[in-house]
């Protein structure tokens, strides 16, 4: 196995192939990359328990001169690629066990895995795409990604849902104190479907999806999904299991409704928190916030080793409703009003005990849901 | 009390009063900041067990309706103090016990520590100070306070020593392992001393001295050393016990002399470094370098496990003497190298066994010293 390579293009892909890598296995041969190197293209391969990539590398710089298969431990190969600073690279397998890495005046020469311990990567059959525009697909795991359990007390809490049917695609996640829900219309050929993508898998995802500016094409299966990515297949894992049916928590009643300037209110939620208590179950600070008779809004907090913060915020628009006082985690309020892009969002309350719901006026297919916690 | 400031104003003052608070202490007092508020002025101290910090706002925008002293908790209020966006902020004690801050829409009330509580800071007589510049005692501590020793097996190598005498200031750090040494002339009406300041203290000064350009003035006992930023004090306690002689450890005769240019050989180093072995006994990665007889310096690593790395490196200028091969630990050469502002640096060999210096050709008054490690 001989070729060269331009260490951009190469340090470029390697760094998507890096994020199927895993952080600790017992199965030490994924601690490499797999290179499969043909007459006229590259792959390189990582997988782990949950994410398992392929990267086709076709760069006009690469040049072949001898075909091969080596399994090269992934990080320090990644490291030194950071860190060479020419643009010609060179890999040559020599002696079998070693790759000799030449740029400029620097010589690596790394030590191989067996090639043929790499486990066998089954990606799903390249047929029949749900697509998806890549865009869509970031805001969407922005969205409602943060607002998955990170506890693995109920597993199939820890993805989101996506349900297809209808030309509709609900996205919801949830941890059980706190909800956000994306609806969107999307035309496909496909059938129905209804997976739990794990978390982990969806950042992972994200951060590919940067780079990337194209449709995505999806290809499901009862097991797994698989993302390509043009040159790019990044499949993951699915969670097992029924994902809890949702919305029948969600009011259908809201008798108030409050308009705020979503930096104003964030700004205001994050003072008051700075002294606000602990909620014994969740760790996070419980604030209070208050409709006043004369539409200003109070937001508070009571902390009897420390002190108290009180701040006013005012309406961004008319108020509906009658007055109202809820408690609840400030920070479900705080990461669910950063992830619209709105500049105007609306609290709607169906009560002092029920869930309410936030939604932005230029976020209209999106809506998160945070339950109160009762105040003495 | 009662008073009113810009945020910005107190905010900044408060960053660097911040530094002087514990991060762990059996007194909870020093988890406050104490405020002496003046006719004219407001003191602001903290401090733990290795160093004081007070500071004096007199600021044009400090308006003082009612003067007092108080103990409020320090991280709090800075957090405050962070999140307000308005200018004007106003501070007034009430029930004793008790501060309100209150700025634009938000109030906050803070329960207060007992002031008589607070320990007397006993700040050393400003008299007869040694003038330093402050952009010179900013270099001594970033050319130096890297190489004291972390772990306190012995330690008055946790220190920097500040030795003055005959119109020249001798600055050295070691950890045992490599030496860093910085001789300057400064002129002072003071007598001879010899210090060691903790190296924490140090890095904490170090912040300080970033926001100022004037002259420091330093008061110095046998067991504190206080600096004086305009309306910045910062006394910080000194290392008990004799600072080893470093002289005796430092070569005299040098045959080898190799010039480099110093981004070339730091990147050579830090490639070389990703496959080195760890050393036993500091973790520290150990590289190899040797000059060739045709004064082409290689620079390599081997690693049984990993694989090897070799990287040229073409000497700047005329190299002196025979040809070497020395090996040590690469994180020294590059902390070293870093510390310089010079382009071009130039090794100086004692011999394969001896310790080797480094010396840049912009920095006169600095020098490092590596230990090398005996190659199998």
């Amino acid at each position: 196995m001989i070729f060269t390579i331009d260490r951009d293009a190469l340090l470029n892909q390697l760094l998507i192939i890096q994020k199927g890598l895993p952080n600790k296995t017992p199965l030490p041969i994924l601690y490499a990359i797999k290179f499969d190197v043909y007459e006229d293209y590259l792959l390189m391969t990582s997988s782990n328990t949950d994410v398992a990539i392929q990267v086709m590398v076709d760069d006009a710089t690469l040049k072949i001169i001898k075909t091969g298969h080596v399994a090269i431990p992934g990080r320090y190969l990644i490291d030194i690629m950071r860190k060479i600073t020419s643009h010609h690279v060179e890999f040559a397998l020599i002696e079998d066990k070693l790759i000799v890495i030449k740029a400029d005046r620097s010589e690596f020469k790394l030590r191989l895995m067996d090639v043929e311990d790499y486990p066998e990567v089954d990606f799903l059959d390249l047929d029949d795409p749900v697509v998806l525009d890549s865009q869509l697909l970031k805001s969407i795991i922005r969205e409602t990604n943060f607002a998955t359990a990170s506890s693995e007390k109920r597993p199939i809490l820890t993805g989101v849902n996506f349900k297809y049917r209808d030309d509709s695609l609900y996205c919801v996640a949830t941890d059980s104190y706190r909800l956000s829900q994306k609806n969107v219309k999307i035309r496909t050929n496909n059938t129905t479907f209804d997976i739990v993508v794990p978390n982990k898998s969806l950042d992972e995802l994200s951060k590919i999806l940067d780079g990337f500016q194209e449709d995505v094409d999806v290809f499901i299966n009862p097991n797994k999904v698989l993302f390509r990515m043009n040159k790019i297949l990044f499949q993951t894992r699915l969670l097992e299991g029924t994902y809890p049916d949702t919305m029948r928590i969600i009011p259908t009643e809201f008798p108030v409704s409050i308009p705020f300037n979503k930096e104003d209110l964030l700004a205001g939620v994050e003072r008051v928190s700075l002294l606000s208590p602990k909620d014994r179950d969740t760790n996070y600070n419980i604030i209070k916030l208050a409709l006043r008779a004369d539409h200003v809004v109070e937001i508070s907090s009571t902390n009897s080793e420390v002190g108290d913060a009180l701040e006013e915020v005012i309406p961004a628009g008319d108020v509906i409703g009658p007055i109202i006082r809820i408690a609840f985690s400030s920070r479900y309020l705080v990461e669910a009003l950063k992830s619209f892009t709105s500049p105007e969002v609306t609290l709607h309350f169906a009560g002092e005990v029920k869930p309410f719901v936030i939604k932005g006026d230029r976020d209209p297919d999106l809506m998160h849901l945070i339950l109160p916690v009762r105040i003495d």
